[in-house]
């Protein structure tokens, strides 16, 4: 229990505590970033990437907390081996994924022995200062191998971000000089940790569950999302207030993208799917890994810096096939196991997820009925996807008809693009 | 502070408490033999490789304590992500390499549902039983990938172990039905945990520093040896004992085989490098993995089990060169690094190597002073093994005479053996 100044007024909080005990805030305020940001004119420069952008937003607003900046070695490697951090007070934390700062040869060069760098945004705007830096090596392939359990070519973040990175590491403390914003017309969903707590208090929410996604919501998730709420409500919570939470940051190219799933949860919850009383739907920052086990631990561990204190887990979390070979590149079990047994994680209630199903008898998704098995159909993201590039209606009852609507919708423009050469080109 | 029975008297010992505070030992006693091998004959039965042998030894004796057996899938998934165990109490204890036991197609449909197997040797010998047991799937990929950080081939561990292994693992608890004999004439030096405490407390020991290596000593590691000794007495401890513990599993085929090396580390203290008074020479069972800063752990912990509170950590402890890169596999400086953030061993001290070389000026090994580098040679493990192949003398003072002539004559014959073909198609 602490206390949460909001709007002035101090009221109670029954939310979990952030990782650390207190969120990571490395916003400059307002009155500082004149001078700030003449300091960070002078000093070496680091160029980033977009991908680097979204980890400085995730840090910046205490997503990773208590990270304050990009890793310097000693959380580096807690994080490879570990996935977790002991903090001075002999306390763990959980960080599975190595959030890090690649630099090339020539970089690291211009940076010498400067303490602190500027970091530019890809578009050159001076983002942030990385204070009292540290340098070390980038050893890609440990890396991959620690993170993914694989080496394997063909892994989206490792072919997009790693591969072609330096072969430095630069880690240090974060001061971001402005709020990172998108400007995408969806900036009003990225609620930061602190405002999510603040929502979270001011519907005096008891228990928050969070539903991270990067998919379209089917009604087999809102049969889960809705059954949680009861299954709450019977543990004797009076206000369970659910987190829809899409990831987003990068996704693989073939993943639904951002706008096209924040449309289509609107619908859900137009369709009154979900109830927008004891929903919120915000975006979650952080980009994709696609790491499994490792990844779902991360996706955890932020949510608790949100507030949530129950985090549901389905089958396969942050799973994708092999990149190579024909099976999943992760065991769908390991992803709760893990989750169940991470360190640092011990606080955070895992809900694993129940199987729901189309029920061809009574025509609605459904928990699974394994004594009437022949009676449910498996509808999986592929063929979801397969039903809406085609055109082809899935059966009754399966997504609510706005939100499918979106989909379809989605689906006829990028082939009318892919079906134009010029687009391609473009 | 523990009390341990020995010889019937009853004395207080100062070591360090094992992992999960009591030893493990699961060899039955004698008088309940007779009756467990009857019923071991009833099950279905597993045969196990050489290897497993050398972990059935290491697990029976409570090296591994507080494991009872095998991995099930549960521990092996703590193992490989967080190198470590946590306890139903909620304590933590480190565990940094998967000790699984993998079993083909055929055998896992004989066992069926069957709770209970007996463990058969190479030799066809009834070993032990194992109880409760579980199968789950042996990803190779990921098991490689997670505790080596690299999926290259040509580690030695893997080609020989992993690779050729069943696709499953079988995980429960031992129960061994003889102590595990080599019967190579070294047998007196495979001191269990227990007989090594048991020895630390007779002679009175206040302090237990451990040494672990797998390479003939030189006068470089004895000056650390005796130097770490005066540091302990410096801090106050009475009668620190070093345990000059080898490695005696499975090494990789250039490696100095074990025999060589136990006569060379005796004419040490025959020499008198190192004192015969206040050292215990034993043989550490276990196999190498050279998994570098993940099997590092792996040594440590499983010294804390046989009484040491000190543990002295080397350059690139367990690492070796990359198998396919021209390139150490690991960062040297990792290892210890690792080693002092790892979960679970926040009660071990760790202390670090400094770094010893041959004081050309001064014609003895000594700590390395950079203030004139110039007169210092450093004489790497590769560059030893070709003083002594080549027949060539290492300077005076570079190890003792007695410990060098066992290492010529292992060369000579080596390679008169490598010279006569009809030796190597034996």
């Amino acid at each position: 229990m602490s206390q949460a100044s909001v709007s002035g007024s101090v009221i109670k909080s029954y939310l979990i505590e952030p990782d650390g005990g207190v969120l990571v805030d490395v916003i400059v305020p307002e009155s500082e970033r004149g001078s700030k940001a003449l300091e960070a004119e002078s000093l070496p420069k680091v160029r980033l990437a977009k991908i680097d952008v979204e980890w400085v937003h995730v840090i910046s607003e205490g997503w990773a907390s208590p990270l304050k900046g990009f890793m310097r070695e000693n959380e580096y490697l807690q994080s490879l081996h570990f996935n977790s951090l002991r903090m001075q007070n002999g306390t763990v934390v959980n960080m599975s994924l190595p959030i890090v700062l690649a630099i090339d040869d020539e970089t690291k060069k211009n940076i010498g022995s400067s303490k602190d760098v500027g970091l530019v945004g890809p578009d050159g705007d001076l983002l942030a200062i990385l204070r009292s830096v540290e340098i070390y090596k980038h050893n890609k392939e440990e890396r991959i191998a620690r993170t993914w359990g694989t080496t394997a070519p063909g892994l989206p973040y490792v072919e997009e971000f790693i591969t072609p990175a330096g072969n430095w590491l630069i880690g240090g403390d974060l001061e971001v000089l402005k709020t990172i914003k998108y400007n995408d017309g969806l900036d009003h969903y990225r609620l930061s940790p602190q405002q999510l707590r603040e929502e979270f208090d001011r519907r005096q929410a008891d228990a928050v569950f969070a539903f991270q996604l990067r998919n379209p919501v089917h009604n087999g998730h809102a049969l889960l999302m809705n059954d949680t709420r009861r299954r709450l409500l019977e543990m004797g919570y009076k206000n369970p207030i659910l987190l829809l939470h899409p990831l987003g940051g990068f996704t693989k190219a073939d993943d639904v993208p951002l706008d096209v799933r924040m449309k289509q949860h609107s619908k859900v919850l137009e369709d009154g799917v979900l109830d927008p009383e004891t929903t919120i739907v915000s975006i979650f920052p952080s980009p994709m890994h696609y790491a499994g086990p490792t990844e779902v631990q991360w996706h955890a561990k932020a949510r608790i810096n949100a507030g949530a204190n129950f985090y549901i887990v389905g089958r396969d979390p942050a799973g994708m096939g092999h990149p190579t070979e024909k099976r999943d590149l992760y065991d769908p079990d390991h992803g709760k196991k893990v989750l169940s047994m991470a360190p640092g994680l011990e606080k955070l209630n895992i809900l694993p997820f129940r199987v729901a199903a189309y029920d061809t008898m009574a025509k609605k998704m459904a928990f699974f009925d394994p004594s009437r098995s022949k009676d449910f159909l498996f509808i999986s993201g592929t063929k979801m996807r397969t039903y809406a590039r085609t055109g082809e209606n899935p059966p009754d009852g399966f997504m609510c008809p706005g939100g499918w609507e979106v989909l379809v919708k989605y689906y006829e423009r990028l082939q009318a693009e892919e079906a134009t050469p010029a687009a391609v080109s473009a």
